[in-house]
């Protein structure tokens, strides 16, 4: 099957389940026989869970990531952003394959505020979207040019968070 | 493996995202090899995506319907609220007997904004949690006290939403 009408959908804000959201669409998706692209950015760190139920879900699953071991150096993003700048040629490449019914854009939006992205190539990104295919971008401070692009956003503001109690990332919940 | 530490997590809101982002963690989770337990409160109308999906990573993932076919019968209650009140003793019966790392009400906050779940019983459910089970609640409206009793609390807001422009709810996307 294939969506009759895509959309283009944005999850923002300081709060906890931007990606997890992407991910629960991703899952209901596959489960429709729909097929799926997450594309990371900035998340080049290691494999997480999503990595490996991703495997489970193959071939309608495909998990890329992109970006440097660790966090973005924003003392001087010279690295950061040739890596962002060639992952998002990529990500348009497969976006407008048009293989895949939906597409998710992981940290897109982060990117772009640690300037490894400009927004004007986000629109671009955007305004390349197949017509059938659902795009999503995530990531906190999104630019108020990508909610106007958008057809829904989503904001999700931290009321409490456990971090602040001690918690740590904990492998299978947060990672 | 199984966590070291659970915690209580809601996700509320008049945003999309809240039940996604459940999913999100529960395919996180999988991935990891943690057994999880999607418990649905008031969805009984269908098989929706997850359904489809939860089946390609079982025996770790289960998700469990609940509730009429349709919607709470809001002049009414009866009927919906027997089927709440059984479906909340099963969830409690298999909360505890920790079986899952990650245990997930979903729209049980619906749940106690139609009346079919008194506030008491849910924050009863939270206090019969194992230690190493993470536990999480979804539905709008969360209660005070189920956000006081909470580790880490979400808001999803609406900020833009396409069913206002008219498009509707489609397969694989929203179901």
């Amino acid at each position: 099957m294939s969506l009759e009408q895509g959309c283009v959908q944005v999850y923002t804000g300081n709060g906890k389940g931007k990606t997890t959201a992407a991910l629960g669409l991703a899952l209901r998706a596959v489960g429709r026989g729909l097929k799926v692209c997450v594309f990371q950015f900035i998340k080049g760190g290691g494999r997480y869970g999503e990595h490996l139920a991703a495997e489970k879900l193959a071939p309608l699953m495909t998990i890329i990531q992109t970006g440097r071991p660790g966090w973005v150096n924003t003392k001087d993003i010279t690295e950061d952003r040739h890596i962002a700048q060639e992952a998002l040629a990529r990500a348009e490449e497969l976006l407008t394959s048009g293989l895949y019914d939906l597409f998710i854009c992981d940290e897109i939006n982060g990117a772009v505020g640690y300037g490894l992205i400009d927004v004007e190539q986000v629109l671009g990104l955007i305004s390349s979207k197949p017509e059938k295919t659902e795009l999503v971008l995530t990531g906190r401070n999104a630019h108020q040019l990508v909610i106007d692009a958008a057809d829904l956003v989503t904001e999700m503001t931290e009321i409490k968070h456990y971090y602040k109690a001690g918690v740590p990332a904990r492998t299978g919940i947060e990672m």
